[in-house]
């Protein structure tokens, strides 16, 4: 059976290359860094496991449009074997990391051990409320289809109960959706739940006028998109405030309740409170004893090794490392996959040499900044690339074909242009479909 | 606020004739028969409310194709507000009706009473397990987007676990497939399977052959498709064969218990255990105090009111109606459309003539009987109308052109034909996707 199976499977490297037996490389999580380690990875010496919770691949950027419903789930994801069926030197788990053991060189996935030559983690983050775990539950998340599915399902039910409220405070509690967090997955979901409720609902609802939904776009800083140069961050502000959302800067959460948030003080009713404010390492990564910042990101070294274990490397979200210039390689899918690359390159180099080199012998990283680009709404986007700024129809009309150019899966490329062509053309969002269960209960949907 | 929402609110017909004020026809089930009888019924005099727990219209035909994971739930269903958001006359209510009052005129829906002039009951089906009820937590249906979900679910998590088991039995048991039902639903169910596994995820996975799966289309009767002809029962049986299905007729279904089932009093256990053997009025039909068959089928008068309620029809599933040459109307969308369209002209004349006619004086409903047909796999179904009978490529392809076209909504049939011309080329299914909880679980999916 699998040697993965076997918790006393052991592993000398030097044994290894005398016997020839294959090294492994075992990679965990199947995101934009994982996944572009094992495409760019293949070693005759080598096998290598892929682990990941998920069964495929997430096309995180667009996840905020199937919250929004005009996307469904199955576009902006693939599964993590069908992509890798062709490369037999892969193998894919879909289970859950338990532990993490860098010195015994194994992991425990569903409580069994898989021990590893080389160690590529790229477990990304999940949502951070900066240490006020108790407002996580009151809050909805976007990382994963999961969350993306209860948002449209919150957003879709009050709208549902709205309809058939007397009570005008309960009402006007169900019409409010509040965003935290002013970076560009803030802006994008704020944008499209304007649009959703301003345009593809307009004329659903007999009761209640889905344009007086209050959305607010709730940033701590004076500013939105903070990454982005000033006039671009008014441009974002305007457009929105345009679209009917409220944006309120300088307003940091104070404190966080079921259905309601204070806002600079101010107290604010809900049904729907998205939190994109922030984001952190997976648990698993943060129990590691190996240098770390606040985030729980793992401070690498330069060839995005983790310090004194120079067979264990951190890429993606969970690996924190600082440009030339000193300003930190964001955490954003182009720097993943180029890490994931870089990671490649440098274990190949390793087998090719006979063994694990000790970071100071192995390239260095650089982060090729291609630039940045978030969308606001219909025609509206800003992007800044090479020193070049622009916004409008031209950086929207950029933001869709680069997004569709990066989308895994020409099927998947093939139904979200549609999808987009479709709501363009006819002002209406496909998927506005949410199930709900024999028991009631509505179901995280796609 | 809305009339509905007052627990108080009468109306007594006469009065409402000589105020003029609109009639109320409530229609509970937005399914074929409830969603054709709104978009054919329309009178100056009535205002519709239509209630449904679920915020669309759902294609049942194709269920199974997105418990395969051939297709995403959107594709399929399509909201009600949106179908009906230009009929200014139509009210859309998304809730459970709790409670059906035929003798105060009134439905409680979400424990709210809504009183009715006229009422529409078209609340359709659920997975009928004929009595033995304890079988229903071990079993999964395909009555809604929820249950194709958790069969996709199932499915795909018990090969991804048996990619990782070692122990042969839990193998066999993980890769093992029970499908029980010989009418259409099963056969195309199990021949979905069989492409899936045997077809579509061939190459996936390193420790298993998904070749292997064992898949059971299990049917009490000598035969399948018992309501085609014999010939094409044959057809069906060996194309299904030929596919890798084990086939057995004349095998009752005696016991079910947690991962497996008793057939013909043999033990077989199986991860995922589908039960498409019949279907029964839901419960709020059953407690009412009318004639109805042992299904909980209502016995209508030829004009599809319930007796001694001329305000009151019955329509689709619910409705238990005989043909002049007395076989029963089947319980499929066609007839539930008729049905619909039925029921819409009645009450129209009803309220052209000023009040409720009695059932006799009313057009006598005759159900015209297009055809039947089903698909079997690729390039394979059985098809029978107006006495002709065909199968193999054909009917297939008529099949194919024929749930296009009866598919609401242009956006839902372009993305269909594209998901099946895609499959068509590639041999691969788009929607192989579920999505796993932050706490673990996985999601009913699509």
């Amino acid at each position: 059976m699998a040697k993965n199976t076997d918790p006393h499977s052991t592993s000398s490297q030097t044994d290894q290359w005398k016997k020839n037996k294959p090294m492994r490389v075992v990679v965990l999580g199947g995101g934009f860094g994982g996944l572009n380690f094992c495409l760019d990875f293949q070693h005759e010496d080598c096998e290598i496991v892929m682990v990941d919770r998920q069964n495929h691949h997430l096309f995180q950027p667009l996840l905020y449009q199937v919250a929004t419903a005009g996307l469904s789930a199955p576009d902006i994801a693939q599964p993590l074997r069908s992509i890798l069926s062709k490369r037999k030197d892969v193998r894919v788990i879909m289970g859950e990391v338990d532990k993490i053991d860098l010195d015994g060189k194994s992991v425990q996935v569903d409580g069994r051990a898989l021990d590893y030559d080389f160690l590529v983690m790229a477990l990304g983050a999940r949502t951070s409320f900066f240490g006020k775990e108790e407002w996580r539950e009151h809050c909805l998340g976007l990382k994963s289809l999961a969350d993306s599915r209860r948002i449209r399902s919150v957003v879709i039910t009050s709208l549902e109960h709205a309809e058939n409220e007397n009570d005008p405070e309960e009402r006007k509690r169900l019409m409010t959706m509040i965003v935290v967090g002013g970076g560009p997955t803030g802006v994008e979901m704020a944008g499209a739940l304007a649009e959703l409720t301003r345009r593809v609902m307009k004329s659903d609802f007999r009761n209640l006028d889905p344009t007086e939904c209050q959305i607010l776009l709730v940033e701590a800083l004076p500013r939105l998109l903070r990454m982005y140069s000033e006039d671009q961050s008014e441009y974002a502000a305007e457009k929105l405030r345009g679209m009917g959302v409220t944006v309120k800067t300088e307003s940091p959460v104070s404190d966080v309740g079921e259905g309601w948030m204070d806002i600079a003080d101010e107290r604010h009713h809900a049904a729907t409170m998205i939190w994109a404010a922030g984001v952190e390492s997976v648990p698993v990564i943060r129990s590691l004893d190996v240098p770390m910042d606040k985030a729980g990101r793992i401070e690498v070294e330069p060839d995005l090794s983790v310090p004194d274990h120079p067979e264990v490397f951190a890429i993606g979200d969970i690996a924190s490392i600082m440009n030339e210039d000193g300003t930190p390689v964001p955490g954003i899918a182009p720097a993943a996959m180029q890490m994931g690359k870089h990671v490649a390159r440098i274990i190949d180099s390793d087998c090719d040499a006979g063994g694990v080199r000790s970071a100071g012998e192995r390239a260095k990283f650089s982060y090729f900044d291609k630039g940045q680009m978030a969308t606001i709404g219909r025609s509206a986007a800003v992007a800044e690339s090479m020193g070049f700024r622009f916004n409008g129809l031209l950086a929207w009309f950029g933001w869709l074909v680069i997004h569709l150019a990066f989308l895994v899966g020409m099927r998947n490329r093939l139904s979200v242009f549609i999808s987009w062509l479709w709501a363009y053309i006819s002002f209406k969002n496909g998927a506005r479909v949410i199930a709900t269960d024999e028991k009631g209960e509505s179901i995280n949907e796609g």
